[in-house]
């Protein structure tokens, strides 16, 4: 059962216009808008050669929607003072280099930048408030001083430049081929990309790594013979204040370098990633930096010479460092070719392991990049305990966008909540710093990092093929930016800015949007225990898919229990690389988060749950209830029809009826692989299959 | 775990002998042979465009052995009594169409025969015995009247002219690519083909289809655009005493014909397929027929319009018939979209269901071509019940030499055991007639048609990926001459024509294959349960693997017990597709062969076999011991180090050492999964792994 879904297609060439259709500009296009200088100087305009591109980019924003709409841009050249009327908007800009506005709320509404990067995103601050920023009293959050919590929030893409046999153009892409690369080059046409640079200004997001971190032969020359490419793409984001990053091959050197070793110790090696690095940013002043996927699933990376990952990021880091640039190392580095008979070894424990111990090793400008829980961007895991032991180290959480685990974009899964939970986390209890602290910098000897995420985009009419996908990537946004947002209220700002304002649209789909990552969790995988998901794709169920191969993703379940101990008393001692409170609160199963029970806990079928109910039971319960659910969201958005744009209609509830269908084989498998485990059926005297 | 094999490759163009080495021709060659004709008059030689092809391939064999070993070929023109000294060899051909042949042993050995096929197998035969031919004694079953049982003995091969994404250029095959076709197209050099026409014509095999059953776009095209290739493939096979058969897709008429329909009872289908047999025939006057995989799997087939299976047969039937062409259509027909959650629908009673209600409706030139289980060629089936169930239809057995199921050619699995049980398997029981002899056309109301079994051949330099595996295609050939032959007896005459006469060599590769078969079955899925592989690739264990799926291939595995309840009393039925006895003794536990237990009946783990053991035990032990047969098969062969040709004896050894990987996954896999579900410990108190 692949789950093959028929993919209804709009006209060629017809392209969704995602959360910044032309109406939501229409509160500021119909306004007077003024652009000026800080000292009330005339800031550059676009005539001038001289104009920082991220200005240009707000003037012509302005410039088409206040035609559109009917407003004015009022001053380009002239204090906004002198005007008569007043302009409505007045957006006053410093040639400084922050992100940083602040926002008045006085005979005009005022956004104060102190450079255009924090104009662009005063201006979208104020195009998310719509006509409530203009009428009325301030709303909430509207004026005051905003500013990024993360100076970094980035955005990979797992795009290869030519289709992989296996894995596809796009790796874990489920939304089409990539939106930049076509037969093994960048695109001619690049309207798409520029389109996508748009969107992502827009909620805040300021770097973007172009190519997939399994860096193949093709992809390696973008370092190298490949750099007019990557410099065209770099022209595509600068306006929009996004830097460009690559991927790059740990074995660079020898693949495109034709040297024999990669060794990071090697003089040969250093001169090579130097001379590299000095090519990238002569081309590309602005480039971004470095992402490395090193001795992670059989890419290369120090440990074939007998090196350490401190010594593998340095090496790059000091090649980039003369130019300002960064390496983002990631930490996904476990044994992919494990025992599953041996209990011992545990995957969980494997970033951890292999990192803390280096923790103080790192350059200045390396970020270790973790991914946000100790497995793989489960649909329920612990948060990686990594995050909070690398105090002299800069550490960045990975969150994944492009729905692998999460059904694919073709269920229905806002994401927000469950990022919101990550970044959220107190790794040292309450009170105490967050996950979003420590990547900010503000952690027990933390400094500054960020955010990244696996980007869910491609070249799908749609953008990221289920609609309702592209709120997964609204939300990486602006959590990344304000990690406190209530991703609820986030998922209303995308609604509103997507469907726009008529309030039954907007309670529909919030309806079917809101809970839908519990509803996901409730069908598939239960408490904590993860995979259970087809092998290779990992789409769909297969309990036993993962159970008896090397990739370290167990259940153990047996006739009489099931779940993974990972407890210091009995088990792995994963639990012990927690700080206190949360060392001791994993280690026992009575005060172990029910969510999580099976992922750190090996318990019997009839363990009772702190909710109450047995494990067989809450998988019964919440499989039938999952299900249920599903059903509800086609119901309710059955209703918007006539409402929304039949094309987005048509795709939605082609997913729905898909997600139905997925949900109900997950609903089986799971129910009956449970029963005929555990012998125990349902409390409710429900029918399940035998 | 995908089970990679890391294949040694010896130089380049190397090819293996096979079983026809040089060698093997010597006591023919050294001798003074005499081909002539029946009347004593000359047969036609090669320098006559007359020649049957047949007989010329006789002489240039003669006419190179014995130029080699020393002896001659005494008479091409002139009767044999004439001679002085007499010849030790006359081959006696008269001008028939027949393949039979008579062996006297007098002063000279004579081989008689009607006409130059049997010509060429009596020749065969006589290399066959070696020495023994002519010194001492005349050994068992070397003189008297030989012919074949079956009058069709055929190889499907499963080539792709295009490597397909997901299947290969050989569909199932583990040999490399397609010895005929590459990039689309025929091969220029067909040397390799016309070595392994030789390898075929040698052990009897009479007929060839070309191309996958599974008939893709490209391949579509041979029926037409691409007939020259054929005929060239056909003037290959011609000169062996073998016909070349096209695989063809019922589509053909709307795929290659521009039809709108190919439906069977539309009056322009049937003048398509009339014109295209006029066309192929015109093209290849001896061409064989055509073979069918039509609503199977998703190729198309009559059930599209509504029609029967008899109606598609009948109309490509009727097509080729003026021409004296035969239609082999295949029964494999089955729902592969089938509801794990239903018990009620049973796979193994597809073929049956099917096709018995259409028994005497089939044109006298179709034969249904029933695979030997009902299932898909696992370790171990029971015979299809169809086999014996189309009385007034001719009826074909097909075994698959390659070995899909049985080790992939990485695992030494020599098949003539399974194959001679199911070929002397009596449907009505005992006295009665057999399998084979339905097919040959002597069960009640049978009509003679014939085997077929599935190529394991490929570009590789062994041949078929594993040497030994050389064996199963060369028992195939000799069975489907003679079904009654000892499977034993067959692999030492392989061992000997492939080895040589050193009776160490002798004696231990037959101690590596003999039990090959049952050890293979000691180390996978028990007692007759059949699958429990990887689903796809169908190598390496997954107990649960297709267990959830929708091709209808389950255990149904719980707590309490495992297997299929195929009664008549509480299962789904299957029983009853058997005649007598087979009905009954299937239909209880009580008198149930051991090995086919779980095919029939859900036990519980503490069931009793028959053996005296539990079958949670029987696992346990066959799965120790099965590992413990492989690690004494590499100990055997470790001793021919230095006593046969080094690169056979290294692809050997690591397949070996492969298969050992394998079968400890399997045996640790499969106890485990047992060990979990059941609870129950190994009797004897060894360890499994929890």
């Amino acid at each position: 059962m692949t789950g093959d879904v028929t993919t209804t297609t709009p006209d060629e060439g017809w392209v969704h216009p995602a959360w910044l259709p032309a109406e939501a500009w229409r509160p500021v296009g119909s306004r007077r808008v003024a652009v000026v200088g800080d000292g009330r100087d005339a800031p550059a305009d676009t005539r001038s050669t001289q104009e920082h591109p991220v200005l240009a980019t707000v003037r012509a924003e302005l410039r088409a929607a206040t035609q559109r709409w009917g407003g004015a841009l009022v001053a380009t050249g002239r204090g906004a003072a002198d005007l008569d009327p007043g302009p409505d908007l007045v957006l006053v800009v410093g040639d400084g280099a922050g992100e940083a506005f602040t926002v008045d709320h006085g005979p005009a509404l005022t956004v104060t930048a102190d450079g255009p990067l924090g104009l662009l995103h005063g201006l979208h601050h104020v195009v998310r408030h719509g006509e409530a920023a203009f009428v009325g009293a301030p709303a909430a959050g509207l004026t005051g001083r905003h500013a990024p919590v993360q100076p970094v929030r980035m955005l990979d893409h797992w795009d290869n430049l030519e289709v992989h046999p296996v894995m596809g153009q796009v790796e874990r892409g489920y939304a089409g081929g990539s939106i930049f690369w076509d037969d093994g080059r960048l695109r001619d046409d690049l309207a798409r990309a520029a389109s996508y640079a748009r969107l992502l200004g827009s909620t805040g997001i300021n770097a973007v790594a172009v190519n997939n971190v399994n860096v193949h032969r093709v992809e390696a020359r973008l370092l190298t013979d490949g750099l007019d490419q990557v410099a065209r793409l770099a022209e595509v984001f600068r306006p929009w204040g996004i830097r460009t990053y690559l991927s790059v091959s740990f074995a660079a050197p020898v693949v495109v370098g034709g040297l024999t070793t990669s060794d990071p110790l090697d003089e040969d090696v250093r001169r090579w990633w130097a001379e590299a690095a000095d090519r990238v940013w002569a081309r590309i002043p602005d480039f971004g930096g470095f992402v490395v996927k090193a001795d992670s699933e059989g890419q290369p990376g120090p440990f074939a010479y007998g090196r350490d990952h401190a010594d593998g990021a340095n090496l790059l880091a000091r090649a980039v460092a003369p130019h300002g640039g960064t390496v983002f190392w990631r930490a996904f580095v476990y044994d992919h070719q494990q025992d599953w008979r041996d209990r011992t070894t545990d995957r969980a424990r494997a970033a951890h392991d292999h990192f803390t111990p280096l923790d103080g090793r790192f350059d200045d400008n390396v970020v270790v990049q973790v991914k946000q829980g100790p497995i793989d961007f489960q649909v329920r895991e612990p948060v990686s305990p990594l995050l909070a032991a690398m105090p002299a180290t800069r550490v960045a959480v990975e969150l994944q966008v492009t729905q692998e685990y999460t059904g694919q974009q073709r269920h229905v899964c806002y994401l927000g909540p469950a990022w919101s939970q990550v970044l959220s986390f107190q790794p040292w209890g309450s009170p105490g710093p967050t996950v979003a602290d420590v990547a900010a910098g503000h952690g027990p000897g933390a400094r500054a990092a960020g955010v990244v995420a696996v980007s869910n985009v491609g070249d799908d009419p749609f953008w990221t093929g289920h609609p309702l996908a592209q709120a997964n990537l609204y939300a990486f946004g602006r959590l990344a930016w304000d990690p406190a947002l209530d991703p609820t209220d986030v998922l209303d700002e995308w609604i509103r800015l997507t469907f726009g304002d008529d309030p039954a649209v907007a309670s529909t789909v919030h309806e079917v949007m809101d809970e839908s990552w519990t509803t996901y969790e409730d069908y598939t995988a239960p408490l904590g225990i993860g995979f259970m998901v087809r092998p290779g794709g990992h789409y769909g169920p297969d309990v036993d898919g993962y159970e008896y191969t090397p990739w370290g993703t167990y259940h153990f379940a047996d006739r009489d229990g099931i779940g993974v101990d990972r407890t210091r008393a009995t088990g792995t001692g994963f639990t012990g690389q927690y700080p206190s409170p949360w060392r001791d609160v994993y280690e026992s199963p009575e005060t172990c988060p029910d969510e999580l029970l099976l992922f750190f806990h090996h318990v019997p079928y009839t363990h009772r749950l702190r909710s109450g109910v047995t494990v067989v039971q809450h998988v019964y319960d919440t499989h039938l209830r999952g299900v249920e659910r599903v059903e509800e969201m086609a119901q309710a958005w059955a209703e918007l029809a006539g409402r929304v744009d039949p094309r987005v209609d048509a795709r939605v509830r082609e997913r729905l009826a898909e997600q139905r269908r997925s949900a109900v084989e997950w609903r089986d498998q799971l129910t009956t692989y449970f029963l005929r485990k555990s012998g125990v059926p349902d409390e409710h005297g429900r029918p399940l299959y035998p």
